[in-house]
């Protein structure tokens, strides 16, 4: 019966991790029910499991920038031709992906508009109504939403898709210094979602000026790195705007000193491909392996019953399991109580497995007698017998610990895979071992178009492009020259193939 | 200077309720800094101020929901053609309003996508993939988003916008009187944010024929009314689809007994408008009146300095004050203290009762010296003089009660307006006086019709129709007649000009 039900339901990859990578993350967020394909192509469906795993980091991050002094508020997903246009580098980094509305019911409108591929220029034609003096500085605010960008790359859940949930800052300051601040506040808080929520671990940087948001002055990111697929992944950005956007929106406020004054703008952005890079690094080929911070359940709880025992002491082992849920949720765990008669143990642990539930319960016939159930860890697979009074503080004991491992882990697996470099010859190479690649750099922007063309020529991996100037650099001894053109070396920097 | 500053940010309202409801409303969201006007007809921003009323609505929703084990996902916002159409009186219901995606960037599309009206036709598509079974049921989905429905009729801020956002849940049961009893939990849930959380009276009900929602069986409301203008609005709506979906998209379920047998669906949708009601009913013209549950500020603080203090003096009361916001949010309450000094404290009243702040709370030189502070109510203006020992508990006292009065005001008011009558000779009159009419009714669908005929007809007040059948039936006396047809009536039918 387990295996016609396994069937029924696909439980279980038939795909592998190290060998099709992308059948198997296909696989992984279809069966474990966090995806459903949709019938417009670039659009995924986010079921619950997904869907509460957002609401965490959404909690979270909400949390962090309301103590910030950031506000909520909801802006139209509308927006005219006209405003779209206002900046024109702007414009040109996102018209190829607008989607247009042009037509209601079977009315053609006078003016085609928009859908939101972000909202600067949804909300700063606002912004100026709102700022007069410098007592209207700080200008802080936020939205959750959705955007649609109607890109023709090839589409991924989660990480590349035609709409997506996100949250974008807009934020307002009277000098430079205060916006630059928040840059790195809030690049501080998107690598906190990654390496304390999801244990993914993110280097941060400046994107070079190609990479930059189109219209800003400069561009922070956490960049986060697939080992499977040797591929950096832009986590979040946060962007300093500088004043172009004031410039062209006419934002400008009374100083303290009566002068008329151009504002400082930030923004920032964050989505839910932050799910699917946490799928890409803790996905094993059983499944998901949720860190239990996000996991929707934290611990199923399974009785494995026996059809030798008789009915009062079947009766004990329900009760016996229900108890262990209770005192589980006592200890503030998320928990689920699996009682589900038509499936088998085995059954039941391939499927949380699946799922990625970091700690399963087994509670038997023996553990019932000797007071103990049996807890695994989904990493590991490390199973411990707990006696069952202990059971509250043990498993918010592993959690924890599961919680740090996975960040260890992960940061081991992607410290191996950066490859510093000094000559152009080892850099293609290297890409092709499946590396991140430090080497430095001019800065020079002809230099990257280079570096694309070239490693597109000599691998069939494809392109590589910068992912960031690292915050955090290694020492640049004078006189170093830049890995491709030869002209000095400004700093170190990371480049990859990438999502 | 106060003058000159009122000036400057349009305190106050030039309206008045009574004269001019239109203006004083649109004055009251925009003064009031709920709303921002958009340069798209019919779109408008939801400040912070209005977004965080939202969110408590949101929050508080979203708990009840989730322990009626509710779950939330995330649909695309586009529809295919082809789903949208699938079934016919729900796209016969949603054609004229909905907008159409024909183009990205500069390239037309195969086929035009629509933007969701309501995502039956986005859902169940899917649904069909995931019920096989009755173990898969009951299916309870929920999801907060934004919804487009281009209309054309007179857009008025929350309550009638292109883009707005709601809830809409979607749930499949095995049975119909499962499904029976899900749209009435949830119309109470519905009744409870209006009643609780808002302080506006609704009644239950189910609509009628003519007014149901398009494609479903039958379809229960919660229905407000706006005395100042005599208009009903429809609050909040929970619909039962019956099977009309499940034929359609074909979700079908194997039952017990092993037959196959089509699930029984619900839907239901909370939106903003619910803001707009409860400024409508409770504001005054001053401005906004909030209900404490939902106010983002429950109490403002304002100091009140005076010139001939010595400066140790207003360091001690500027103190004072911040001691008091310091006891006021050790007491659980949303508390605000406005400390600027470029506006006098007179200014600081009218700003924050145009923002409709519960409670403010004043502290002046003779208040400090005598330990002393006034807590003076936003709905009626009565002040109290509380030793500031007492004013964590007085101010949460006197915000329950707040939240207590305002309801039973409001439900003076509303209970007031409703006018029973008998005979059609009666109704008109009773509309032109700004009434609700409760009325004797066959519930014929081409008496409904022909009400909205003749109401027009006979009066520049424009047509009524039926808002709900409520729950809450007076007794109908055998052979009683229906007001507009004769016929025998089966039902007290609430009817009303409306929103």
């Amino acid at each position: 019966m387990s295996k016609q039900v396994k069937k029924e339901t696909q439980l279980g990859l038939h795909a592998k991790r190290e060998e099709d990578f992308g059948a198997w993350y296909s696989q992984v967020v279809t069966n474990g029910e966090l995806i459903e394909y949709y019938d417009i192509s670039g659009c995924y469906i986010l079921r619950p499991w997904a869907y509460s795993m957002w609401e965490v980091i959404k909690d979270t991050f909400d949390a962090d920038i309301k103590k910030l002094g950031v506000e909520n508020a909801y802006f139209p997903c509308f927006v005219s031709k006209k405003a779209l246009e206002a900046e024109e580098d702007h414009v040109e980094g996102f018209a190829p992906e607008v989607a247009w509305v042009t037509r209601s019911g079977e009315t053609e409108l006078e003016e085609p508009i928009a859908v939101r591929p972000t909202s600067e220029t949804v909300m700063y034609p606002i912004f100026k109504n709102w700022i007069r003096s410098h007592r209207d500085l700080p200008l802080k605010l936020n939205q959750w939403c959705n955007v649609v960008r109607w890109e023709f790359k090839h589409p991924t859940p989660f990480i590349r898709s035609r709409e997506f949930l996100w949250q974008e800052g807009h934020t307002a300051y009277a000098t430079k210094p205060e916006a630059d601040v928040e840059v790195r506040d809030i690049l501080d808080l998107y690598k906190k979602v990654y390496e304390e929520l999801l244990c993914v671990p993110v280097i941060q940087g400046v994107k070079s000026e190609k990479e930059k948001f189109a219209g800003g002055l400069y561009t922070t990111t956490v960049e986060a790195f697939i080992p499977m697929t040797g591929r950096g992944v832009q986590g979040g950005t946060s962007h300093c705007l500088g004043q172009n956007f004031a410039k062209m929106f006419g934002i400008e406020f009374e100083a303290v000193d009566g002068s008329r004054k151009k504002v400082w703008q930030n923004s920032w952005g964050l989505t839910t491909r932050t799910i699917g890079v946490m799928i890409m690094v803790h996905g094993d080929n059983k499944g998901l392996v949720l860190p239990p911070r996000v996991a929707p359940i934290q611990v199923v709880v399974i009785n494995i019953p026996n059809a030798k025992l008789s009915a009062d002491d079947q009766k004990a082992l329900a009760e016996g399991a229900n108890g262990l849920a209770d005192t589980l949720r006592g200890a503030g765990v998320r928990v689920k109580l699996d009682t589900r008669e038509n499936y088998t143990p085995g059954w039941k642990y391939n499927h949380w497995e699946l799922k990625g539930v970091p700690l399963r319960c087994e509670f038997g016939p023996r553990d019932m007698q000797s007071g103990n159930c049996v807890l695994v860890r989904r990493d590991t697979g490390a199973k411990e017998v707990v006696p069952v009074k202990d059971l509250g503080l043990k498993a918010q004991e592993i959690l924890a610990t599961m919680q740090k491992d996975l960040l260890a882990k992960a940061v081991a697996e992607r410290n191996a895979e950066i490859e510093t470099i000094l000559e152009w010859k080892d850099f293609v190479p290297a890409l092709d071992k499946k590396k991140m690649v430090l080497a430095p750099w001019c800065e020079d922007v002809d230099s990257e178009e280079l570096v694309k063309k070239k490693s597109n020529e000599e691998s069939d991996g494809g392109a590589a492009k910068t992912l960031c100037i690292p915050f955090t650099q290694p020492p640049l001894p004078e006189g170093t020259k830049c890995f491709i053109t030869g002209r000095p070396a400004k700093s170190w920097t990371l480049w990859g193939r990438s999502y």
